[in-house]
């Protein structure tokens, strides 16, 4: 989407020189705008660890492009001499996030590509076309999202002419989490890209206020009409009338429908229910997990360190960025990441194929080829 | 309640020199304990306008000893002259905060008593008798909501002995928005005292942090077992049978039970509800507005300025208090301060006179003398 005027993805091919890749320090937003260059598999392990970059699409096709750099960089006298290399290089990736299942996929889909390569250099052109396939198939099935999601927008939008639909959304399922578009943000992009009136309620989403950083900052960069608002104020304005659609994303979705993300989400969908108000989870399919049938007592739920709770920073006055604590310094926190929603509280899924029910005959219309799966 | 082991209300008079009233710099919880000395009338007006104190009933009992720093530097030499300062000085306060319902009732009251003084000297002695009694009124009331509370508290612990009783929480409704106890902890308080094992989840209650700031800070200082959480965390939680009883304050309830209280309130109600896990209010009777049915259409709410979502203060590693800028810097915020939690998700309130229902009937067989009411 755009930055600045210009459009981005959140990874890329440096213009002038193909064998660096680039990426937007996603730790610096929204106060800088920094773009850096990867050039070692060991830059790519930093960025994806040190979470330069973040999202489940994007670090799978920053571990794709980092296969690629690997390529790059084998040894040119002997294929098997590099294929150990970039099984090695692959092995370096997959450690640097182990939860994250986007990252052994890409990781695994490189290494097979490379396996049919006769030489090293049919490695390297291997290795790049595949990494630009999975940046380009992410990007691609979030535009889909988005020509799926927008049809709810624009009923909504027909209903009341003149006025802009208003949607929430928590945490950062955008662009930045993919390689554009994003999952929940793709059918808004898509709507203000068609001149539908849209305005975003932005959830500052504690402890780690992605929505605050990352969601105000993209949306407000591609000039979409936001509002930034601490996590506690959606109920009311559910109550009000000043909600027409709810948004969020998903880190691991049941195939029945129960929805894993970014704690807090569980307390938007009671009011939307509460209120009557759609709430919709968009996700690429990759999110599913085709195996769990009760999200709330089988997904895992990760607990992250509590100084996460305890600290927070931002840009001081003078521009410099500061921690500073929050809580007496010795009071016990807790900070768990993910809540699970139940698929009864959520009004439907839209996915790159379309838009389904969150349940199990409905999301295996769309899939049909898990029917039979375990 | 208790600081480093020693016993403090909120306001009181120096023990040297009872002309000097004394209260806790709230603003600078939980990083630093700073008493402030309240001189004069322009001294007290600016530690309500400020917020160096802050909640209903503190509010309220800072104005009665308003009122007796007033006393203490009115005209000797003429009742009427003395009078029409104290006027003055009552104006002065009311205007500090002006929706505080508790600031014009302490003020008036005050001059109700001054009026039957016969002389100056009578005044200061009226005004001081006059302000003690607001505060130890307001104390006395929160010890009787902790006594009923307390038999909620001891029915749970009944029923899993040996293990603590998790009680959530939101905001701060503890004793430093009163005068002593409390509201919401006033039952908490009175079953650690007695030896009943309890902990507390201390939602963080954002944008201001009341949670992390202050009720994180006087649990702590009473020796109260507590955990901080950002407000998104209480839906998991109580899914997880984590939560057994949820107390919060409230700012204004209708006499049909419809509570406003800080934003997000609404939001732990839903998850209560969808749990079974017991959610109640805890409020001095004063906080019932007699006037409204419908608290969700009827009461409004606060906007506040969005600079408090925008920025946050907090504690640096070398010790200084510093502001920090969270979203981009051009993206709005808006702040809605309150929310109203719908009486059909109330359990029950727990007022000075015991435990009601959420609805007309049983509230007014507690406050029958309020049946012929308007």
């Amino acid at each position: 989407m755009k930055v600045g005027g210009k459009h981005y993805r959140t990874i890329w091919l440096k213009a002038d020189d193909p064998s660096v890749v680039q990426i937007i320090d996603q730790r610096k937003l929204p106060h800088e705008f920094v773009i850096v260059d990867l050039k070692t598999v060991d830059d790519v392990a930093f960025a994806i660890r040190a979470m330069l970059v973040r999202g489940a699409g994007l670090i799978g096709a920053t571990a794709g492009y980092g296969m690629y750099i690997a390529a790059l960089h084998a040894p040119t006298h002997d294929r098997e001499a590099a294929m150990r290399y970039l099984v090695e290089a692959g092995e370096k990736l997959k450690a640097t996030r182990p939860t994250a299942v986007n990252l052994e996929w890409a990781v695994n889909r490189q290494l097979l590509a490379l396996q049919r390569a006769e030489s090293v250099e049919e490695m390297i052109a291997f290795a790049k076309d595949t990494a630009q396939q999975i940046a380009d198939e992410d990007a691609e099935f979030c535009r889909r999202i988005g020509e799926h999601g927008v049809s709810l927008i624009e009923a909504i939008a027909q209903r009341k002419p003149g006025e802009p639909v208003n949607i929430l959304t928590h945490c950062n399922a955008g662009w930045l989490a993919f390689v554009d578009y994003g999952s929940a943000t793709a059918p808004i992009y898509a709507a203000h890209d068609r001149g539908i009136p849209v305005h975003v309620w932005v959830d500052e989403t504690r402890p780690r206020n992605q929505g605050a950083r990352l969601t105000a900052w993209e949306l407000g960069e591609h000039g979409v009409p936001h509002t930034v608002i601490a996590d506690n104020v959606g109920g009311h304005l559910m109550q009000h009338g000043m909600v027409d659609l709810c948004i969020v994303g998903s880190d691991r979705t049941t195939y029945t429908g129960d929805v894993a993300n970014k704690v807090g989400t569980y307390l938007k969908a009671l009011a939307a229910r509460d209120n009557n108000v759609p709430f919709y989870v968009a996700l690429p399919s990759s999110t599913f997990d085709w195996t769990l049938r009760d999200g709330v007592r089988e997904i895992p739920i990760e607990q992250r360190n509590n100084e996460e709770v305890k600290y927070m920073d931002g840009r001081t006055a003078d521009g410099r960025i500061e921690t500073v604590l929050l809580t007496p310094e010795n009071s016990p926190a807790a900070n768990y990441a993910f809540d699970v929603t139940p698929a009864r509280l959520v009004t439907g899924l839209i996915t790159e194929r379309g838009i389904c029910e969150a349940n199990e005959e409905s999301i295996l219309r769309l899939y049909p080829e898990k029917r039979n799966k375990p």
